[in-house]
């Protein structure tokens, strides 16, 4: 509390990222969902070659390159690209942009109630009414719940975190004819990881009301450069645009451009990461079901896991944080039985396996 | 228009920032105020040994670095400094933090009426009453104008924009005695280009309501890199830090902070550019003068000049820019007869000079 800060301040529940260990320490970070190998050698080249007195000139405002790597890639135009500074910021800007404050309706936006904590954030922040909607048996989002029920726009996760669960794209379909005159978000951060998914993106030339927001911390292992984008209709990227030039016009500097716009269009790297990631989690997957741990198939760069009998999620996190492992715990009704584990590298998920064994009893001579 | 942007954005006037030429594009751009000077070489050293594979994982929420670099400087602590993306993200933050939303209250933020033309925009995409405070003759912002008149913020750019003329330390301490319930922000973005200009910074161990912005941008040459930050009491940081936090926790990304705590340490480069621009400065003021400009004393790094009788500040735009010289002309009330110029290099100030000879026939023998 403060008398110098304003009201919205004084009330505000800001998010609480993953804990960040200090440089320098040696820990095993599978808490904030980084991808464990490093990016495209072509972003590294970009370094190189990079002239450093290009810095005294503003940036782009669009980040037109970065627009351009991702339209060549997904087969769509610049013009249905939208570059933040991180998905947080594209986020950020779509619900000041689609989502209407609770001082001008009375709908909410729809989500999921176990879904990214930084939603209802958001809600709160920017004043806008949230609907929280309850999963299905097994933390299954089911489209039928935003059918049919009044709104002022939809936002899922997809493959929706920490749950790890992705919805079809003939599920999306469903909810974005349901909902002609609402604006559906489709965050997509963690798609690159999930087997056989067909991105949503594939739809807006179909939908006027559809967003997908996309990340590079993920899939490109480029959480340090804070770079994501939103694609959509032109209608709704030009509504983004406004939202962005009433805050802060240049919110992409011109390294971050550059290194993002080599990163996209390098696919092999892209591929062989997101490869290995795939066959590491799904390693993960079966080692701890060996041992008693209960799971859904994840779709993401990490699993949600509930220990077996015997230890509590919160000792588990505690017990491999005393060894230098770092998972995520929510201390959180219903998602306090799970962790949510990160995919690390091969050996990074060896030295997590055998800690799990040691505290909860599996595989060991007594 | 569009009815999938919500009531505030279909009502928006988002900020016009000045026009960028196309890569490749050969002008004298001096509409901007960009340094024309680069970066220190300590930023080029950092590049040369950034390893690409630690911006996998995600950067200091705080850019602890940089405040670090900042405390450094000026003599303060780390927990006195907030960094953002830009110092229009933070100067954003400071709308959304520190004044109170007009549906809380029916007082307003006072600012000068000429003024940085964002705040305008700030304030109305984040609901905040504005007042603007008409200057005195020659463009002087007067202190007593913010001394007795209920408000819930002050906000002055000093050295105001796009007059380039700074008040002083005393005429601040005034604003902030009489204003000890409201936060007031001083926008140091020009203030390293004022002669002998002494920091409002100096004064947050005396003042709590007190907050000062500034920017790399301009000083330190480094525009492109999109790195900002605010100096105050601990309580006011850590209100940026709530709105931060409510918004995107990741503002700066890791390649930005490394870059811009080595511009800031290198004093050397910091002074010999801002020296070799304030002469330039007042070279180019005499000049004008002497073919019979108007022009106030600039503490920037621009003038703003008035020309001669004979040709209209939109004419004289217009000639510039047909012949690759860019500089800012505002197409509104009173400052409509003037001309914004950014201070380049000696050789661009030359080109300028002789272009505008050829336009208002002075020195043409004739």
């Amino acid at each position: 509390m403060s008398k110098y800060w304003n009201k919205k301040i004084n009330s505000a529940e800001p998010y609480q990222a993953g804990e960040q260990p200090k440089d320098g320490q040696r820990v095993i970070k599978l808490n904030t969902n980084e991808n464990p190998y490093p990016p495209s050698p072509s972003c590294a080249a970009v370094l190189r070659d990079f002239d450093i007195s290009e810095l005294r000139l503003y940036p782009n405002t669009d980040a037109a390159m970065v627009c351009e790597a991702v339209a060549a890639v997904e087969g769509i135009k610049p013009s249905n690209v939208f570059v933040g500074n991180g998905s947080d910021e594209v986020l950020a800007l779509c619900w000041q942009t689609f989502f209407e404050k609770k001082t001008e309706t009375d709908k909410a936006v729809l989500a999921p109630a176990i879904s990214y904590s930084f939603y209802p954030v958001y809600s709160s922040f920017y004043d806008v009414r949230i609907e929280k909607v309850p999963l299905k048996e097994g933390f299954a989002v089911d489209p039928e719940d935003y059918c049919g029920r009044e709104n002022c726009g939809i936002a899922i996760a997809n493959p929706n975190a920490p749950t790890s669960i992705a919805i079809g794209k003939d599920d999306i379909r469903r909810i974005l004819e349901a909902n002609p005159d609402s604006v559906v978000l489709i965050d997509e951060a963690y798609a690159a990881f999930a087997e056989g998914y067909e991105s949503a993106a594939t739809l807006i030339g179909e939908y006027k009301n559809l967003v997908v927001v996309r990340t590079l911390s993920k899939s490109y292992g480029l959480a340090g450069l804070r770079v994501g984008y939103a694609i959509a209709d032109e209608e709704l990227i030009e509504g983004l645009k406004r939202a962005r030039d009433s805050f802060n016009s240049y919110p992409v500097d011109r390294l971050a451009q550059k290194i993002a716009a080599a990163a996209i269009l390098d696919r092999d790297t892209f591929e062989r990461n997101r490869k290995a990631l795939i066959a590491t989690r799904n390693r993960l997957t079966d080692e701890l079901r060996g041992m008693g741990f209960t799971l859904p198939d994840s779709s993401a760069n990490f699993v949600f896991a509930k220990p077996p009998e015997g230890i509590s999620a919160e000792t588990l996190y505690k017990n491999l944080k005393a060894k230098g492992i770092l998972v995520r715990y929510f201390n959180k009704p219903v998602i306090n039985e799970y962790l949510r584990i990160s995919i690390g590298t091969d050996g990074e998920t060896d030295e997590f396996l055998e800690a799990v064994r040691e505290e909860t009893g599996n595989g060991k001579d007594c």
